[in-house]
């Protein structure tokens, strides 16, 4: 990837997405998530569903739960979350409660994403999607092609 | 209460109704959650949102993130979770990707609940609601009634 400029929604999503290139070398479903609040990760992760054996274990899941013990508030009003895919619908549903300021995500996800079923957000977190789409979703597309061979 | 036969659906509830009354007298929702494999209780949990600030420790969520670990799996296809509360978005989310066997609720939650937005549960996943509701629904209100005095 060229260079981006910092605090840009590419700049965090590159950060996500090197988090989902760790869950794709540990044989995981390659998503990754930041939360940034004040134009600081204050989390990071990546799917571990497979390691833990625990289908909450999807990375949003996981930096959610981060960024609410490293800011000691369940509440994320401030926070942007970051995330490689279009979150599923429990992660949806998460973020719905954390109450977020932004998420913004990479590729779609037709099939498995919340946007199937509605808008799941919270009536004040900002959407946006499409950032760093395609390198999110060849990264998924990689994976599974692996997968098959 | 009264005697409820063993391995009833009743049976069980009433486990998760003590949970959820260990979540009351902690000063969180009173919700409370078990899994069951083979008549067996392997999980039992109770929301901690509050005392862990974390709007991913619900119920649900941590007795399905238990069971897994029991289990050694993170399908749970053999199993019913039995939760005091109709689950929300996020917890019906979970349950779809753990494919469990059953999800029976007590007390329906109209404004929170899953089934406002469709039947988001697995397509293999029973569902039974109404079990032990009007104790499980009596514990909610006697919660938020003690919250506004």
């Amino acid at each position: 990837m060229e260079f981006l400029s910092l605090y840009s929604d590419e700049y965090f999503m590159q950060e996500a997405y090197r988090q989902a290139q760790y869950a794709f070398e540990e044989g995981e479903i390659p998503i990754g998530a930041v939360v940034v609040s004040n134009n600081r990760i204050i989390a990071k992760a990546y799917n571990q569903t497979e390691k833990l054996q625990d289908v909450t274990a999807h990375a949003e899941m996981l930096a959610l739960t981060a960024a609410a013990e490293y800011l000691g508030n369940k509440y994320l009003h401030d926070c942007t979350m970051y995330v490689t895919v279009e979150p599923c619908i429990m992660c949806a549903g998460a973020s719905y409660w954390a109450q977020l300021k932004r998420v913004v995500f990479g590729a779609p996800e037709p099939k498995r994403g919340y946007r199937r079923v509605g808008n799941l957000l919270h009536p004040k977190t900002e959407m946006v999607s499409g950032v760093l789409a395609q390198e999110c979703a060849e990264l998924m597309a990689s994976f599974f092609a692996s997968k098959r061979n």
